[in-house]
C-alpha cells in the first residue's frame, strides 16, 4: 500500500523545490496534515497572493509590489552607480550588507548559448538606456563561466557609453581555509592581491 | 529595504515547517517567484486538496481518502495482530519494510503530562474495543521517554484484556558504529542481546 493520492501529489509538488528531496517533501506533507486547516489555507493563500501581487519594476526589472520599486524611487540613493545583477533576489543579498548606496539593474539571467539565452533574452537594452557618461556600473553577476562571459559582453557596450565598468572582487571567502579552497579561487585571489 | 510584503509572508509560512530554516524558506519563495504561475497554482491546490480529501479512518484512526482505510478493509491482513503507532505517517514507514502483515492502530500522539496530553487525548478507548483475548499487540511508539511511558500504560490495560503485548526491539541501528552510538542505545542493545 502507498500513501493516499492527495498526499502523494503534495509530496511531488514539494519535491520540485531545489534542495528539497523526497524525504523532506514527505515530512513537510505529513507535517501539514497534522496541523490545523488554517495553516494550510494561510500557506496556499500566501503562495497565490505572492504570484499575483509581484510585478516587474519598469526601471530596473526587479520584483516589486508598486512600480517603480522602492529602490528606484528612493531619492537618497546615488544615481551615479548602477549595480547589475542576474536575479532580483541578488539585490536583497547585496542590500543586507549595507555596502552599496547606488541603483540596481536586473538582467534576468546570464548569456548562455547552450540554453538558448542570448543578449535579446536579457534585460540589456533597458540597462544601456539608463547609462550616462561617467557613471560607474558595478557588474555583480555570479562568478561562473557564464557570468564572466556576460560581464565581458556588457563591459564592451557600457564602455562605449562612457561608463566606468567594475565588477565584484574575486578572492578567498572570509572564514575559509586555503586547504579547502579550489584552484580557480586561489588563482583569482593571487591575481587580485591588494597592498596592505 | 526589505523584500516585498507578499514574499515575506510566504517565507514566514515556509519557515514554519520543521527542518526548514529562514534561508531555505527564502530560496523556496524566490524559486516559486521565478517559475511559471501554473506551478504555484498546482502547489496551492495540492495543499488545499490534501486537507479536504483526507479523513480519519473510523477503525484505526489512520489517514485515508475512504473510510475504512485500505489497510483496515484489506481481507488479506492478519486480524490477530494490531501494531500501535503514534502517528499515521509511522504506518507508511513500517509498511515500506514489508515486515508486518497485521492491522494498525493510530494513537495520535503519546502521553505527555507537561504538554497536557493524558489518556483522554489519545485514541486509546477505540484500541481497547478492538483487542480480543490472545491477540498480539505490537507497540511501535518512538523510543523516547514519552513513548516508553505510553507503552507501559498501554501494556497494563492490554494485558487485562488478555492480549500478548510486545514492542519493537531496541538496539544498534544497522550500519552504525559503536564509537558514535549513545550510551542509552548501547545499554538497550546489551540488555536485548540475542543468541546467535
Amino acid at each position: 500500500m502507498s500513501v493516499p493520492d492527495s498526499i502523494d501529489r503534495l509530496i511531488e509538488q514539494f519535491a520540485k523545490f531545489p534542495g528539497i528531496g523526497k524525504k523532506t517533501a514527505e515530512r513537510m506533507s505529513f507535517y501539514l496534515l497534522n496541523t490545523p486547516n488554517e495553516q494550510s489555507i494561510h500557506l496556499a493563500e500566501a503562495i497565490l497572493d505572492m504570484k499575483q501581487s509581484i510585478l516587474s519594476c519598469s526601471v530596473c526589472g526587479s520584483i516589486t509590489q508598486e512600480d517603480p520599486c522602492t529602490l528606484c524611487s528612493d531619492l537618497k540613493r546615488d544615481d551615479n552607480f548602477i549595480c547589475v545583477v542576474e536575479d532580483a533576489d541578488d539585490i536583497y543579498r547585496l542590500e543586507k550588507t549595507n555596502s552599496y548606496m547606488g541603483r540596481y539593474h536586473v538582467l534576468g539571467g546570464v548569456l548562455s548559448p547552450l540554453d538558448g539565452i542570448g543578449p535579446d533574452e536579457l534585460n540589456i537594452d533597458a540597462l544601456l538606456l539608463r547609462v550616462k557618461d561617467g557613471m560607474e556600473i558595478v557588474l555583480a553577476t555570479n562568478p561562473s563561466i557564464e557570468g564572466e562571459a556576460t560581464n565581458l559582453y556588457l563591459a564592451k557596450l557600457l564602455k562605449q557609453k562612457g561608463a566606468i565598468v567594475t565588477r565584484l572582487a574575486r578572492g578567498l571567502p572570509v572564514g575559509s581555509d586555503l586547504e579547502y579552497t579550489d584552484d580557480a579561487t586561489i588563482l583569482s585571489a593571487m591575481e587580485g592581491r591588494t597592498a596592505l
